[in-house]
């Protein structure tokens, strides 16, 4: 049986089309079933694709796009390039049926804009949100969105996306009711924004949602397994990952100081070497590559700018796995229970 | 010379009078030129002023409250407290006079509304901010603000923000024009709230100032050294302060983890000891205790609830310096040259 089939733009990011290609070959590696289609400048992708033998034979299509989106391409700009582009082909084979999902290393605003154009919105959805995974010292990952395609969002947005990433949280860690709290700063009933509030209410009075709202969580707390889901708006949420990228970094770093501060500890280092490492993996953000945007008729999965190949092969696992589930279809099915539930009176 | 005389509510925090009285006499061992009264339980405060020697011979004055804000009093009740407990009377004896600077490690929401109640903002200020001193690799600490004390901001509470953060940073680091830039999401123009490109356009054409405004900053670079002071809103600098914490928190843990998975990374962490023991001391959140509200008529100094010793010492040394270099003074000095200047019509 054949698995996704996954459409790549492999000129977005840092380091297309190298990594992005280097990324599909590990991913097939890995996960043989899963067939590929790479949307980029044919001669530079076909150069990359020559170099892994676990790309040979014709096991991947070339699919040629003239055109790149930038870094510094305006969204507004590139949902004009859509036909020519190698994002906006990628997403176009979504929108066709001719794949299951699409990746993209792009920038961010370009990708929303494009994917929002070209799919639009789930019925019941108003505007998608960015979901990911995080680790969490718990059993399971944490499901954490928006994460920066809305900076600002109202309480009715709030609720979607909690009905969204518990869709995710089920698909992922396999819980029937994901835990699901709202991002905020303090626990208290009249902390933050009138926004918060309304969404807390609003959930509270939603007992048939297939989820458990448990109230407000502090951001000194996302690592603590304490939630399945964690919501917030594009701002707050772009916020508190990025600080725990520049966190992570700054430990390390040091960390690294600690260690080279005299021979007594580099010997300690290297005695520790194994242990460290796997430190190091768990805190690579390579190792937690590949964001969603939930909320749209189709699988558009944004990797890190700057994701090696086994991030890339990470962002593409997450698309694989949201096809093979159907999330998009589960999500349909949960927001069928809102919409026949008072959650819009409560507003 | 005798130096500042600081107010300490030493019935607040979760240590409450324990960890304030231990704090003093700690403070008092590094600095014997301060002058403290103890605001709290009078038998309960001799008690533990009793068990130090640095405190004896009435080094320190004891004055009585009945009463003690506990963390889950609301603002609105704690200010008809402000007579009766140790915050309230710690707070008044800087509005009296009879203090240079107040410390407690009480609820953060009643401090500020007594503070603000009491004290004032200082003419030209809408609203004070809560701003601290955060670590960075680079030469100085950073000054960030607003923490909390104010979930929504407009774009002229911001600049207000940054002029404070300024005169802050210039006195805790000895720069002349401190850089200050804007916490968002991205450091493209377009990028983030409207108040936040409303406050960048202002602060971009208010040369005057005695900073250099240097646009935006996301926060994965807070501790790369690159500003010497970051504005935000209350709502998104506490969600940036408190992921630094919980993310500091879940590092040393993995590494805890690490070093105790085998014997020869134990082996190799005892050797490393007295490198790690630097770091811990580095990330220890006690020994970057002390927010101060900026902008009110008076100095007062927020400690961590669950500081101990050395963290309150840390929280009066950074009352007891703003109290030396004359913080308020500065501030409303800064606030003519805005005054004097178009940044209001910019708006």
């Amino acid at each position: 049986m054949s698995g996704p089939r996954l459409a790549i733009d492999t000129m977005g990011g840092d380091n297309g089309p190298a990594a992005p290609v280097a990324g599909v070959a590990h991913a097939i590696g890995q996960h043989p079933d899963l067939a590929f289609t790479l949307f980029g400048d044919e001669a530079a992708v076909a150069a990359e694709v020559a170099k892994y033998p676990a790309l040979a034979g014709g096991l991947v299509a070339i699919a040629h796009a003239p055109d790149t989106i930038s870094g510094e391409d305006k969204p507004s700009q590139a949902i004009r390039r859509a036909r020519t582009t190698s994002m906006g082909l990628a997403i176009q084979a979504v929108k066709d049926g001719g794949a299951d999902a699409a990746v993209s290393a792009g920038n961010t605003g370009a990708l929303m804009a494009m994917s929002k154009l070209a799919l639009r919105t789930i019925p019941g959805i108003d505007r998608p949100a960015l979901a990911t995974l995080l680790p969490t010292l718990g059993k399971h990952d944490l499901v954490m969105l928006d994460l920066g395609a809305n900076t600002e969002c109202d309480a009715q947005n709030l609720v979607q996306f909690a009905v969204m990433g518990a869709a995710y949280a089920r698909i992922q860690n396999g819980i029937a009711r994901p835990t699901v709290r709202l991002l905020n700063i303090g626990t208290e009933e009249l902390k933050g924004t009138g926004e918060l509030r309304e969404a807390a209410g609003m959930l509270r009075a939603a007992p048939h949602l297939p989820l458990t709202f448990d109230g407000y969580i502090e951001s000194d707390r996302l690592g603590r397994g304490e939630a399945d889901v964690v919501v917030s708006d594009g701002f707050s949420g772009n916020i508190a990952l990025k600080t725990m990228e520049g966190t992570a970094r700054f430990v390390t770093d040091l960390l690294r100081r600690a260690f080279t501060s005299s021979f007594r500890s580099k010997a300690g280092f290297l005695l520790s070497k194994p242990a460290l490492h796997l430190l190091r993996v768990q805190l690579d953000p390579n190792n937690h590559n590949g964001a969603v945007f939930l909320g749209l008729n189709g699988i558009v999965v944004k990797s890190h700018g700057g994701a090696n190949a086994v991030g890339i092969a990470n962002a593409i696992e997450v698309a694989a796995k949201l096809a093979r589930e159907n999330v998009i279809a589960r999500i349909v099915e949960d927001l069928a229970k809102v919409s026949t539930a008072p959650v819009k009176g409560a507003a």
